[in-house]
């Protein structure tokens, strides 16, 4: 389990409940890379999205009182949770054999162990499993957003691959890609929980937006890190996105201030290392990195505004102590 | 409208129903590749995986006397055969990532036209699309046995993969691959079209039991055009299997007649195209394309057989007409 949830025993003993179903769901002796599939899924990802469905579930009636997910209703969330988990990690395959990624979690990942083929069906075998979880745990109202989620992040990461080296993406561009690349299944994950446990239409729809907000601000926070990181405390090295050719916020922000000294380094080939090493510290002089975080904390803002309206309860609890530990992260 | 369809007026309009539910369910303006995605299913495959659900439905208790697909529950099963081909295409768009094959359907392949990105995430896009038809549609046990069906298909093709230009494959580790990339869709379009439409559990059986020994007979088939078509009737080229490095029924089989002949040509490498036309001409010459049709001919019989025993109705009329339709083909 990963140590993020080291204040949150309760999160911490239900996901490792969402573990074991992910263990059993991945068990099909008739699938040649279930045991590789499965060791990754099971590698020590921090498990966000599913405790978001715990903890969407914990605002259901039954639920508000107890410490999450101990109401009757916890093994069918558990189960919706494992589902959300297992389209997170068939979309971060892909996207290894999209950006042919070696690493993954810290691990060879299966673009780099076994090749483009084995990683697009791993990929695919995990969305079957997933529908296969949703149809027998979900309504079919959750297992239809679960579907449409999936046609959201291919919308977004097509747009992103089509903008790649392009160096020309805006500020509004940017944060319509990460809406659909992050902030959805965060609010669909909390959204999704609070749905299955019966919260109501308005406290389903004030989770769903919080999660969009704390998603939000998750990735930017996300992608100042990966400017300014060591490479020693974040497990995936500085600098990567740039080497994707990919723009994100700091950069876009460092575009407007210092466009002049930055454009003659962006090129559409593949950046060398030496050139990214200028890159990043031309963003960082230009003081992007601190408005990258204003922005973040615009949506930090706005998230913890949003779970202070929300009833106070145990799941409330956890939702805060979770927002402070991933907002306030520092790799 | 695929020619195949000319001498079953009913299932062709009921096909154009389907079709009609696939323009519209893949109409997503805020997908970037949707009007070509939308292209390509539209783009006259011949819908055996629909038709295979609507003939099954034609043998539920309200629908027996009815020309196939006209009872009420008419609109539910179109929507459920539309969620079969979108999963049969997004495993074909998959494929030719894997395979690097330019062309489907006679058009160029989305792999061919917007590269390994788009072509992934435009089949995790139809996925994703399958599943809300079938979530909105389908019972939970159909759902299930889709979402089985895609992990089926996940394992057929990593072992097809691994064995690739071993051409170590037995004939049993064939049957056993087709069985699950051909013959399991095909079992699986009878058996739920039957099972939504209440067909009963041992119709159902029968249905899934014919459908599968179609299947087989189907691939097998279309295994041997390949190593005997003069690439003018039949889109795909010939020699096509070989070229992958796939061993397929004929060359199993003319391997066990002329291996001390036939071994030496097959190498570890991409095969020129003059030595596939050597292995052509010796596969021709061993006689084993006839062993190849008299096994295809064991699984059409048997198909045949069950076939006939299936009760007397407007559904069962058309299932023999397209079974005799695919299984007599030469091109």
């Amino acid at each position: 389990m990963n140590a993020i949830w080291n204040d949150c025993p309760t999160i911490a003993a239900r996901l490792a409940e969402v573990e074991a179903i992910l263990a059993d769901s991945l068990g099909d002796p008739a699938y040649p890379l279930a045991a590789e599939t499965r060791e990754l899924v099971l590698s020590g990802g921090k498990m966000l999205r599913p405790a978001f469905v715990l903890i969407g579930a914990g605002f259901g009636p039954q639920e508000r009182r107890l410490a999450t997910g101990r109401a009757a209703a916890g093994s069918k969330i558990a189960h919706i949770a494992a589902a959300v988990e297992l389209l997170h990690v068939a979309s971060l395959i892909h996207d290894d054999v999209i950006d042919q990624a070696d690493v993954r979690r810290g691990i060879p990942s299966l673009h780099g162990r076994f090749g483009t083929t084995n990683a697009i069906l791993a990929g695919d075998w995990l969305f079957s499993r997933s529908f296969r979880l949703a149809a027998d745990y979900a309504s079919v109202k959750s297992s239809r957003a679960l579907a449409r989620f999936v046609g959201a992040i291919c919308s977004a990461e097509i747009s992103q691959d089509l903008s790649k080296f392009s160096f020309a993406t805006s500020r509004r561009g940017y944060l319509r890609t990460i809406a659909g690349k992050t902030a959805a299944l965060f609010s669909l994950s909390l959204h999704v929980g609070a749905s299955e446990a019966k919260a109501g239409a308005a406290l389903t729809q004030a989770l769903r937006r919080a999660g969009y907000d704390i998603g939000m601000a998750f990735q930017i926070i996300d992608d100042i890190l990966d400017y300014e990181s060591d490479g020693e405390t974040l497990r995936k090295p500085v600098g990567n996105d740039l080497k994707e050719g990919l723009l994100t916020l700091p950069l876009i922000l460092a575009l407007r201030r210092e466009g002049a000294a930055l454009r003659p380094l962006l090129t559409k080939e593949r950046l060398d290392d030496a050139t990214i090493a200028l890159i990043l510290k031309a963003v960082a002089d230009s003081g992007a990195l601190d408005e990258a975080r204003l922005i973040a904390a615009s949506f930090t803002d706005r998230a913890r505004r949003e779970i202070g309206r929300l009833p106070a309860c145990p799941a409330r609890d956890d939702l805060v102590a979770i927002t402070e530990s991933l907002l306030t992260r520092k790799y």
